[in-house]
């Protein structure tokens, strides 16, 4: 159920989008316990002037090829399973070619109860 | 309050796109303590490398007319509010012709001092 | 660590949007205790019909120029933290010509160890 909104600068090709959210899919099978399929992914592309960032915090060192992910997923995963994924996701988009300091990762929790994934029902809890 | 943002592929027509957000607007009147005019929605159109989702998680059968609507609202619904509102958005999104496998529903709940809705100030706790 | 998504109707000039983003920035910077460079911020730009708003909910008088603005953040802010920035934010955007009744801020909480800055791990708490 993870709900991927991930952010870029313009300008990238469909091979590198589709390899990009490949990997990230994959970091979260394999860190996260997101079962096979359950994927829900946007990505959204941005001019220079709609997409602001600071080029240094904290102790970084970004550029335009900056990635902006902000992952929503139900509160049952621990610290470490954050970690993990995080550790993940920078492993599969450093294979796709993007620099570590530019991977910028966020997640939004929210309540099992506050997904339906169709039939407006809510499949966590039924 | 509830802020609905919602996602689907391009090449809706107005027409679809307004009947959509119509009806989420309705289901959130009948079901989930909306009052009147409290609407607040994006709509975003995706190419198709930039809408990915899993086709059958868990046991549906999505098409590309799958629709993700986010919605934040403030975290004072119950379990039971939350359920009645993917069963009203659903029944209104079939009305409008979206089929309910296609139908992906997420909340985001925020402490009610968490919004100003205009002037600087925190509506719901002043 | 705030990362902001500001949504508004197509048609602002390139200077209008930096001066958006930057009076943003600065009313963190001030009031919500924001390090310096500590800047995200995306912003979305939506034909009419893909921005729907009621006009006057909760006694407010709304245009065409609203900005919706949402914010996440680490819960880590006070409520008297939430009330000065949404003052700061109304004087900001004030003075690059936004109307008070046409500013909506929402705030979106999450853990601090929900932050990846770069390089696949979590600096808040390592």
């Amino acid at each position: 159920m993870p709900l991927s909104q991930i952010s870029m600068r313009k300008g990238k090709s469909k091979e590198f989008r589709r390899a990009v959210m490949d990997g990230i899919y994959s970091a979260m099978r394999r860190s996260f316990a997101v079962p096979d399929d359950d994927r829900f992914m946007t990505f959204s592309e941005f001019g220079s002037t709609n997409f602001s960032y600071g080029y240094r915090y904290p102790n970084v060192d970004r550029s335009d090829d900056l990635i902006i992910i902000q992952i929503t997923a139900s509160n049952n995963r621990t610290k470490e399973q954050k970690l993990a994924l995080y550790k993940a996701i920078n492993e599969e988009l450093v294979e796709v070619g993007i620099r570590p300091d530019d991977i910028f990762i966020n997640i939004v929790e929210v309540l099992p109860e506050n997904w339906s994934f169709g039939r407006g029902i809510a499949q966590n809890i039924e």
